[in-house]
């Protein structure tokens, strides 16, 4: 049986240990102090409620904090709330640590950054192949630690290099099946997509958008690295236009924020691999906590569309 | 080297057998008959025009017939043309048939039914199972030999029946990185898919849309014949249902044609893996022929972009 | 004057009986429970909330129930509220019925029969005529029970049936302006157009949508019975693929839930006749409500328009 | 049998009067001289080249001339041409006069008056029905002669009253099927509301659109067009503003050139009634051309729609 | 250092005058009366709560009084909030005056009808002089009063002839810079385009829509009033119909509510400096209160957009 | 008058020099060889068949030649052709040059370079100074030779330059309205934002598109190039960065290609200065050739719009 909070529905009783997310204080109508707390572990969070909070509960309940929590899920305008019945700190020989709480890639950082080099060690095109590992190199520690995104998919720790892994094992298969395809063209655009979200979001854990992420955009940021790395390696080969119009295009469109739409053929297979795994990494996420013969919540990056499990799925 | 006629350029002699593909007389403005001759082999067509025809001329050079055409390519109003030198008709033991010049899928129609089949074997969900071996069995020999579409892509014999393996091929790698996936509802939705084109479409050889096709369409055409399979299988079971919304939200879109979006994760990827394929084959087919550091033509199809080819390639 | 629950404005005393449509318990801040009860009659329904309720009461009050309230209409955060007074149960000789409360159609379901056979009587074509016999009998019961829709429009009992029998009558007006027209093929399409909603929506009363109804949709629901209803009558005329047509197409386009585009003058005409009978039936019920000189609320079903009530109807 | 020019199709021999409705002179690649000749009656046009015509060929044959003709219909780049073989003028005797080759509304000026009369009269509310007699009196004339639009629907002589007529008798009959209808309102809109085009176009024969018509439209004209006519009236009532509401909103949004939506029921209504006959007379004008069985050509005015007239239909 | 409550922020003590914009009585859970009112000056508003608010509270707090009032500026869902700490009305010897607290333009009514009489000076063709002049006329107090619109840009005390008069000082410019620029047409246009909102909207203060507002709207207004005026001065030219359209499109397309889009080279320059002048206005009001190194709140009538001031306007 | 070939229409006699712009060999259906020439000066071009045409009329007619010709202006298919009588080239003692044959800005690029120089001299932000001479010095020849774009506007010799002193100049009067601008970072993003088209198109006369300025766009190109230019001259400042957003965001938005709209208020006045240029120069351009009273010819770049010139200008 699944047991993390997120598969927790109103009425069942919880008697385990979370981490504080989030700890706000506030003033109730009594004039009294509360906390809000957001508490999660990997599978996703709940609000919960301390009223009367004194100076000491919030000296000891804040963000990052792992506790021994008791009480009963309730509604609250039509959002779970945990009814704290009984709340303490977790202790040294409680054996639990922040990190357990965190939801992250289903591979290790190891084992992703094992797996990326392969990929790039398959590569022949050497001017694909140096630029390529030009940015494993220089970005590796945040590449194996960042999200993809802020939400929707691959939200968790080492995401982006989890999502990149995906993507570059759909690609080795269409490879197998259009042999046309250029397989360095394609992984090394795989690679690279989305290293411009390095700078574009503000850091690996509890992401926000940065001032260039706004202005500039991950797109534009990669464009001028690529061009920047090229010069630093010398390269001046018509693969390092070819590789920033990948990058510059694989949103899809203006509208979605590339200047370029695809007009590579690698370029089109980036932009519908990306879109095939950010589908259905988030499905997973959300499918994942539906029962069979019913429709999931509203999914708002996939067009506002509620999805059916279908019942004989049961079985 | 290749050779056939749709790699010719302007200025280039033919000399070798072509079908004839389309005959049309009309009159010169010098008041003499004439023929508008559509020759083509299995990788294009070109125009040609027999000036001064005479009677027996008309007679003898009609559609389906193997020629033996000598000439020059020319261009007119931007299009080419094939000047004709000297014509006349194969003749037997010139050891050239008809069918030799129809484009037709890489696999042969045995190959393409021992695939499909093993697909079916597979599958383990006895109700999809045994509708799709109904449609299978039912629509065997023209789902051999049909287009996938009129123009576009997988327009050529068996086309529709390679369509569908080629996807099938990229849903078995999928349920592998996506073990979530309900393998047997997927294949079935691409099996079944476009089976309704066998009525929307008049046959398998130069095919236009029937009345039928126009007004009610493949898509709600097979979703009609999965009741009806069901019912005729004595099958009530919800797998039925969910396989209609498969095929009626293929198109992933009302303006695309689905009266329902896809609201099921296998069919979500249904529409998707359709594109990929539908797109692959396209540009294939449009950028062999395109030499590196070319632009193609404009793919309507495809938002009408022009594809680069890079010049890298070109090694 | 106009005495129902739906025409009462803050401040107005009530003191007349009311059904229950929806009865909810919760608990207050202070720790006891409440009732949240939804009252309504033929005009309209109103919240009220029975504060410190007892068990006895929870029983006592519930759904389809009828009561006697005297009360005072307030406003809370921009909706009206009926703050309760006193409350009791209607007993046997306060002569009122649950039926009494509900909104309904004009016509008796006996007329609705009557005019619908009529118009059936008056077709010429006996493979439509069938068809359209063949529905009526089948679905006789829910055809003239069901309301046309969730919202918006003939959300009453019988509205489905007083919806097509309004239609009806807009289309011999139309035929006697354009003798063109089919008349048997659009009083066909009128009459069987919706009928897919007795298996897209749950029930005659308080309605929901089906898990066939959001998957498969009324649209393709009934081009499906259309079929089968032609099979078991054993006609195999065309004039069975245009009424499919007629019943695909009546959405207008795809971006409304349609898979074809109306391509048959009939088609075209039974689309218009639907909107006129919707939207005069929607404006019917909104501006009713509305004094002369004054703006309606916005009518999200009408492009969110809010209309106006010319002073100059006042006398 | 129809026999109007209209309906002749290729390999038909031609033998009777038509009106020349342009000639152009030009020259050949011969150097001499012929005339391009758009030949038509009340069905339709066809073009004809006069060859080698001499100056007293081109002084004879001018537009508005009626002519003799013997001719076969051929095809010319997929348009009909009727290739002359003989030509004469048609001569007093013949007993053809020009205006039988124009066509024209079903309904004599005089009938059509006599209706708007009576619609006039039925009107209760005097400040309506004195405006809306105010523009018949001033515009009787035009209003009688002028077509509807430049082509699409109603584009013959009278066809802009003729569409008045028609659309308020459908007016009435929606009326007697919805009473909450302003009667009056409706019927001075419907009778005002493209009294503006006599000013859009330049005139009641082969229209184009006048420097005002293309800069003001006939939307913005009218409006200004009530409210001096209120004033001359003396007329201060609201019922002015509604029914400039009225012209101003009937295109039915800020797209289709009207500067607010309707937001009165009966704007509304007008808006759909307008659509309705336009509609039903742009098609009664193509499928009454097409053969049971047959699909139309595209309408463009219809979303480039090609109908499809039902086999059935041929009984 | 600015001091206007508008740039008040969490925390910040508040001690001195107000203007009461609006007072709402309501009634408190526990029973009380209290007064919700918004206070201002000509930097923005705040609301503020007065609990236990006696009758004689009620009366003496109302819209248009000044007050004295100390109190800290706290958060309230999301929204700035001033608590009351102590209040009483302004006295006379306090030596405040309500219009020293509503925002206004930074010209005062005379130097704008200084400056729009020398541009109307500077015209040299009399039709477009006469007529404009002739609005100036007639409408002086209210154009020298009115805000140029409800909200977003030149929401205040003579914004309409600011906006005005700084369209003008662009178009001068302008027509510097292309002297093809036909200036009296320009200028008429610009000083005319929105003198139908003394019409839309219901007063100089604290504007909403009329009806008239809604159903005709202030473009088709004017456009009247413009022909109207024509003929009270006995101008029959063409300017007027020129004029016309300037006003008709200035909105710039259908969607945007002008019934015909710019088609007269001046009509294209009055929107565009229509836009100009408008975001200017709008951007300089937003990022007045932008610190730099931050982004805006989203400002909803420019696409939604969040601007950032640059950090290195620092120093 | 005004006598460039661009402003003759059908009829007039043309006796004067032209340059050969373009001239293509064909064969006529005579067996013959004609030129097919382009023919053209500072003010259009017109195009012109040399019929029977030698080889030396091959050798000694091509591009970049100046030619004496006699001939008629005439109208095929719609567009005006010259029909040559008599032909030369032009010889040494004509005093003829190619270069006075060619459309150039109106001002020289000395005085383009000189006005240049003073506003970069006027900006006191030396980081926004010294990066936007970098790019004056380092593409100087270049930057005062190219045109702004292919089509449309300001397509003629040195038209980037002075498109973009024209926009300098706006800014300059936009800066003493609104005192608010930073004049500084408005001036860099004028002089800057096109130099991308540098390496966009193929050249300062005749340009296309390079393969760079297909795949990557002169918008992320020159993204790239500030970059770059910052890192060389060693400027680390929030400068570059906005520098960037403003090249990125100055088409406004993603489907006009920049993949970020405005967020910065310089930004936003940037991309409505430069649509205001490009219009005012695109109208200049086609009414020049209007005669007061008509409508030009549709206008593709924008809208597809016919402009009208008043009547009354003709005065």
């Amino acid at each position: 049986m699944k047991k993390g909070i997120g598969y927790f529905q109103v009425g069942d009783k919880f008697d385990s240990y979370l981490l504080i997310k989030q700890a706000d204080k506030a003033v109730a109508s009594n004039g009294k102090a509360f906390l809000t707390l957001i508490l999660g572990d990997d599978t996703g969070d709940i609000e919960a409620k301390l009223w009367d909070a004194s100076p000491a509960d919030e000296q000891r309940y804040q963000a990052d904090q792992v506790i021994k929590v008791q009480g009963e899920v309730n509604a609250f305008r039509g959002r779970l709330q945990l009814k704290i019945q009984a709340i303490r700190l977790a202790e040294p020989n409680d054996g639990v640590h922040p990190h357990d709480f965190v939801k992250r890639a289903p591979l290790t950082k190891e084992q992703l950054l094992e797996e990326l080099t392969s990929f790039i060690f398959e590569m022949e095109n050497p001017n694909l192949q140096r630029i390529t590992r030009y940015f494993l190199s220089n970005y590796q520690e945040d590449l194996l630690a960042f999200p993809a995104a802020v939400r929707n998919h691959h939200e968790f720790v080492s995401g982006l290099a989890f999502h990149v892994v995906s993507m570059l094992r759909i690609a080795r298969e269409l490879k197998n099946l259009y042999p046309e395809i250029n397989k360095d063209l394609l992984y090394a655009g795989i690679i690279l997509h989305d290293i411009g979200k390095l700078r574009e979001l503000s850091g690996a854990s509890n992401p926000s958008y940065t001032i260039e992420g706004k202005l500039i955009g991950h797109i534009s940021i990669m464009s001028d690295e690529i061009a920047k790395a090229a010069r630093e390696l010398k390269i001046e080969a018509e693969e390092v236009m070819v590789l920033q119009h990948m990058i510059l295009s694989h949103h899809g469109k203006g509208e979605w924020g590339s200047p370029k739409p695809p007009l590579v053929r690698e370029a089109e297979l980036l932009h519908i691999i990306d879109l095939i795994d950010a589908k259905m990494n988030t499905l997973q996420r959300v499918m994942d906590k539906v029962a069979p013969g019913d429709f999931s919540e509203r999914i708002f990056s996939m067009e506002n569309r509620s999805f059916y499990k279908p019942a004989f799925e049961r079985e």
